[in-house]
């Protein structure tokens, strides 16, 4: 296994990475990206073991339904990218159970690339969604063909592809890029059916990034991001050489929508267990500023404190639900139940947004106006803001400040609009949950139902 | 065990019955109590065994999760009565487990009396919300002193009780009424702390009921509420005596509200099991008309029933998360959370009319304008029903004038309305429900997580 | 003009009604009939003058917003027959405009139609939802031509059509049925393109009727339903006979939604105008029944209330809007904003719910369970009604009494369901509303105001 | 009247400002408060005149309806330092005109303060919210008296105070503050019942800033807030002298709340109309985005634009609501009906983040993830990021990663946490809203529609 020095030493590959119009020549001084580096080293840190055949937690599958239950509560205490890692290895196993009748030798790839990526103890990023073009029309009636990534080039020893990928988080702290198609492909668009695995420095690659990092401020105005906001790629794909022993989908349309299907259950697994955490932690800063307050029994407030409640609890029940009836792969793999799974994420993407609003409420305008901890530490201000930002035994104006500044941070600001997209379309957008939930669901029980109600049955 | 034709001779038993202004002579022969009396005496001869030691499955405590989730499935089979029965039998064992330290008399007489319940085979109606009065005031404040029903004699054999009991389920069809507070006594209101049994027909109980049985309708307008409606009694206590045997709380205000809420835990599960099969069913109905109607592939109509969808779904997890979560008592009793419960329960009441509204979208104005099946039958009008009522192969005019109306009377007529109101206060009002929620969450890990988000943990 | 009586006379007049399988000879001695019957007469009565010239308000055209605005307040003291005959001017008059142009034949024949109206002070009902068959298939491809209402024959003096009409209020108790086609036909659907009058008593015309009057119970228990229900008909035309000077639309298909247009905008203004007044009746209810429970100033109850209020305000702002935002045809009539009326109505359907919901979250279970009046006046139980149901000085039992049984009639039981269905798909549905606001929505306003922010303007 | 250029000169007066824990020596050369004064400035210079009696639109008092809705309008246009002076204005006016009878002399100062504004062509903030410490407690209860400001001295000449004002906007970039109880006080609380005029600039007054202006940044990644940040000031009353004149309350208790009553009408009106123009700019937005993805024709994301729309709508519909429902005082001044106001203001609070969060769903993940314009302009990247980000002829990269950089600044980062609590909180909390809308609604009428229902009229 790798230390956090290690990892730090591993990204610095040759890599072409730009940020903000230039090109970044050591991604691990970059102030943008130190936030998402260094968690991920003291994730490298807080799991090393030296022993030779040591492997890291995020590298398991889960046999039984309790083994999947510990993972999905383990997995809260891991970096983002080794849960990208952990879900790309899911997702492989799902994809590799799913296709291994039909095309062993694909199978075999994807997990052969996985022992290798925990031998080398590295992180992927998941490399799905293309640039698209216009929406309207399916990727071979694009004007630009590339516009979804495709294979321009077949040799003996492996293919060349072309495009570009959006929404990359962990690639330009990571290793290695899984890459799939987005979605199916139709008949005659077997060239832009493929998975592969690219490292992030292979010819050809190329990251542009973005970052919610508040690079410039005061790192106290930003007590959540400045640790863990994470950058975020647009890999671009200028004509890459992938050897065939990384090509785990080669033209098959058949098998085009395999691994985004797979990625996308271990994705909204993992994103719904990791939203039961976020909520809680809103219904918490609730709570805190609520009683720093002096407003914890103000009715209204209580109200709102249990509207919040309530939307947490049903997350976590919905876990618990996919978890319950989770299906066993006939080689003993556990996966979740895609229909909770996938009505969680809709329901948790719909009202994400009313228990910020109550929060917001509750917590009142100082969220924004309330001063920075350089004006509590100034001589010439401190005296004042001690005096008027504090409210009663026990509640200084330093700690009602922090909460302040962390439901800003958190919640009304840069890192927000983050946490809000990630939670909105994180594994794909409500729209596409609710129909897989529907395609998931005991029709057939229901209506059942319904005929008994109408006296329709026998 | 008793059968069906046993159960109807048992409730010739001199009872004092009165519906519409009238005392009625027999029940068994009113046709407003014969759905329900039909139901229950089906319930009987469905599960009757000649066994002299056979008993009904709802005379049974859980002593596992499995054995909690096994009976949260077969409830939703058993009549209305041998719900409340058993609802009645949970709550006194979690009632007795909770007072057994210091009152093991009255967890004896509450155990006892349901073994003797369980020996006759008889069935228990839950009689709890008192008339209330003036709501603002508390029991011993209203002006009269009876709107909490109240001891009013002390003998050495048993109590003298008074006053009335609202919205009473299956009393008129069943044999004993469990009596107890409908919430927690304030010191110097031992009077009103009083729990006990007592038999529909003993001297001084009188029912007044209401009933949305379409009596005088036509049945096959009435699919379902001709074979499920249910009447409802306003039970009065006119100065009724007690045994000391059949007491099982006295005056002891600090367990005024145990019976209250150990009922309250299991009716809120039982209420929620119930309501995913009213939730499914309404999916089914919703699918079917859709499909009666041509309609099952228009968009916002496929949206519709992937809310309605995700609503049944999240009802499912939540009952899955109060059982996964359930707790052991001493007695080796388990008991389901009341997090999940009441999340549940509070998240089923606030969203239910939108389900009901999307299926009357769905299905059009033709729930309340299909002609009557005699319309159909007739000679003068058949043909034209016929002609027009149908839409397609396979969906003949009868066939979709039986949904019509099954979507009529489930959702939108006078059983709707029982349906709903049951669905929003059964086991208590929704404020009630999200405030125990907020109780039994587990506040301080989520003030935890926001702590960590603060940067306020040391 | 016509007095009640005569109105009643003018009834029989051979018209061929249906009801629950059975031909009613006689429809102004059908008991499920009667209310709508004496409501109607009741509006004959008190708008009745002698003079030989005298019209009834109904047959008037707002020429300026404030005529507008008086009108839409004076129709929601009118009875349902008056106010659609009414819109059926109102829609004439807007079509007649809007055709004039290319069709003055059909414009002059439609008004000369309508003074004839007004001249023998008879009622119109609007006739148009077609039985639609498969609603995947336009009327040309369903296996039914006669699926939607059609032209059969084309003689020289008229045309013959053939089909039915859904929902059709006001038919029974109403003399003449203005028939239009329910949506756009497409080239080739030229023979269901027809809108013209037909009377009720015409040879073919067949009306199969159903009711929420609750015929057989105590009226007591049923005092809004009893004085306001309405019956709704499914009015078949087998080969009926239209004469030329009643013909309105002969195959035009470029015109064939102008009536269903003109006709979709007034019905919407209406039951807008109307939806303002239930609003506000079911905020009235809230506030009697907190203030006779005692807990008209509990926390919750007072949020609910406020929440009915901001519905039942915004739906009357909306009417303000299309009001003030009405346009002028070049003949001087004003049209209501079809914007803001949709905008309304489309909310008013998606929260009416909510606000049901809410008033019997207050109410409590008493609106089902509360005894009937016959119990209170029975020597049997009235002392016991009367004790338990009052709750203070000032509040007795039978105010409170028929405050539940009113809440119950209007929004939980059979007219509940008429009054819902009429709120969620009256003037169409929501899906459709909610399209037609987003038309004459000023999009390019919008999108200005988008480039001025993200700095793409000049 | 002032020129822009005049405007910048008479903000270097001495005032002390402090930003990020530092005194600010020249407000016009802080970056942090650039936006705000450039703003001010440009909208000093589009409304100069150089006539002598010259006087800005902001400086008017609508005598009628349609002057009200012209103000409305026109105010749209304003920079917020003039929008807040004409608050205050009309707050003056409609507080004196409370207070005249009573107070004469209060309201003669009030309004000669503001034409003293008038002729100086000066700008005011509004000083409401106090520090408040602990909420559950009343001013006179607080640990530290000052947690609401506060008279300490009462000299012949004037009155001293102190206290700390929060969430001041345009204090910074104005002139003159107007200071006010922040509600109604009790008796016995009489020196916290102060209103009064203070100098900015006044000894004694510190203003602690804080600023969402994006100081650090690519002013093209935030083509909004660029332009439109604002700065909040917590503005620190240290013993500050105000003379008599300038003093518009002075211990009366019973008219503690008049001017926060009379601001927040005004302010709620104001705000109203503005977020008529944000809600259809965010609609705009969606059009603009949908079509640039090639998605405006898919179903769901019509639907969203659809109920964005009704959303839009609505908020316009209570404008005129509040304007065709406006009274005029005895003085001839006209005042928004509050029951409009206060029902939209409510409205656009509990459903702003509902529109915000589909423009997400319809715009996609790119509105985090766009690479910046610098990107594009590489050598390096540039090719690819033009290929990748364009979607269709007319619709280049730049175009369509101006949009998403639009709206993330606008709804996804700093200035959407700032925009989102303004409408959120603005004038205050929903809660409140509610409550005054509540208490302004015709509860009369609606009870005797209610009871009409009932049959419990005469």
């Amino acid at each position: 296994m790798l230390t956090g020095a290690q990892y730090r030493d591993s990204l610095v590959d040759g890599r072409q990475v730009f940020f903000a119009g230039q090109r970044v020549p050591d991604v691990t001084t970059e102030p943008a990206f130190a936030a998402a580096i260094d968690w991920t080293a003291r994730g490298y840190d807080n799991n090393f073991r030296p022993e030779p055949d040591a492997v890291g937690p995020y590298f398991s599958v889960p046999r039984s339904r309790d083994e999947l239950r510990t993972m999905e509560h383990a997995l809260r205490q891991w970096d983002m990218a080794s849960i990208a890692t952990s879900q790309g290895l899911l997702m492989a196993v799902t994809a590799a159970s799913r296709m291994r009748a039909d095309h062993p030798v694909y199978a075999e790839r994807a997990m052969a690339f996985f022992e290798g990526c925990q031998r080398r103890d590295i992180r992927c990023a998941m490399t799905i969604t293309d640039a698209k073009g216009n929406r309207r029309l399916s990727p071979s009636r694009q004007k630009d063909a590339d516009h979804y990534v495709r294979i321009v080039e077949t040799l003996s020893t492996g293919v060349v592809i072309r495009g570009a990928k959006l929404h990359i988080t962990s690639a330009v702290n990571g290793h290695e890029l899984i890459v799939m198609p987005t979605k199916r492909m139709k008949e005659g668009e077997s060239a832009w059916a493929f998975a592969g695995a690219v490292p992030v420095n292979a010819a050809g690659v190329k990251l542009v990034t973005t970052s919610v990092a508040p690079v410039h401020a005061d790192p106290a105005a930003y007590p959540y991001s400045y640790r863990y906001a994470v950058p975020e790629a647009m890999v671009i794909f200028d004509d890459v050489f992938v050897p065939n022993e990384r090509v785990f989908l080669c033209g098959e349309v058949e098998y085009s929508d395999t691994w985004a299907h797979s990625l996308g259950m271990w994705e909204r697994l993992g994103n719904l267990s990791h939203l039961i955490d976020v909520a809680d932690a809103i219904v918490g800063l609730a709570h805190l500023i609520a009683e720093a307050n002096g407003l914890a029994r103000v009715p209204h407030i209580r109200q709102k404190i249990g509207d919040m409640t309530v939307y947490a609890t049903l997350l976590a029940a919905a876990l618990e639900g996919a978890i319950s009836n989770a299906e066993v792969s006939p080689e003993g793999f556990v996966t979740p139940s895609e229909l909770y799974t996938n009505a969680a994420k809709f329901y948790a993407a719909e009202h994400f947004h009313e228990i910020v609003r109550d929060l917001h409420d509750i917590a009142g305008g100082a969220v924004l106006t309330a001063p920075a901890l350089s004006d509590l530490a100034s001589s010439e201000t401190g005296q004042y803001v001690e005096k008027y930002m504090r409210t009663m035994n026990g509640v200084s104006a330093e700690y009602r400040m922090r909460l302040f500044h962390a439901i800003r941070d958190y919640t009304a600001d840069a890192y927000a609009g983050w946490l809000s997209f990630t939670t909105l379309l994180g594994g794909g957008g409500p729209h596409a949950q609710r129909a897989v939930a529907t395609k998931h669901y005991d029709v057939e029980r229901a209506k059942q139902l319904a005929r008994e109600i109408a006296g329709l049955t026998p």
